[in-house]
């Protein structure tokens, strides 16, 4: 996967240009990741391997999530999430873990919002 | 400064527990990158030297602003500021440049102030 797609999360290279644009991307980036969190825990916790370098948790507004290395280039076209979760897993209580990951998950969620929100003008905010 | 007091900002090692103190410590994060970005501008641009490491620009919850490297352990205590602002600092007019860093830590400023509120009970947040 890409940084474009990455940074984009539909593979069209846009960002979201309005407010509705941000919530659907917002709400469908949380999708991802509470399914990472839920439906498919055990994939998610057996990806988070601390043996492997330090890894985050990527939600994506196509509603896939990804398991991956952080960005290479920096400083990045978009927030990041929480790095080095794997490191964490295994010295922690499994629930008390996947709730550290929740947190940091959410608290990128709403980076992730409020940076493509800046981009927007006082027309794009909907203030007449 | 160690990593307890860029975690607590205080160097008191406690994070804000109600809404109110969380606020608190949201504005006083602002203002000093607000002061880094305007007041303090010539010492925080030559501080962002491209040919140093990947630098963060930090700011604590005492009103004082830190340009300095990422912390070393992952997963961290709180969510992260954009990392290697300084990498972008020659390529961008300056004002871009500047913009950047402002947006990236506007992000940052409210993904610490939810990760600290995400502790909160129902009490605590002034449900009745």
């Amino acid at each position: 996967m890409d940084a474009s797609y990455r940074r984009a999360g539909t593979g069209s290279g846009s960002a979201p240009r309005s407010v509705e644009d941000i919530y659907k991307d917002y709400r469908s980036r949380r999708s991802a990741i509470l399914r990472a969190l839920t439906h498919d825990v055990e994939e998610f916790y057996a990806l988070c391997d601390p043996e492997k370098e330090n890894l985050c948790l990527y939600g994506y507004a196509n509603e896939a999530w990804e398991v991956a290395l952080p960005a290479e280039e920096v400083p990045t076209e978009l927030p990041e999430p929480a790095l080095g979760i794997n490191f964490a897993r295994d010295g922690m209580n499994r629930g008390d873990w996947l709730a550290l990951v929740a947190v940091h998950s959410d608290s990128w969620l709403v980076s992730v919002a409020f940076y493509y929100a800046a981009r927007l003008n006082r027309s794009d905010r909907g203030w007449i």
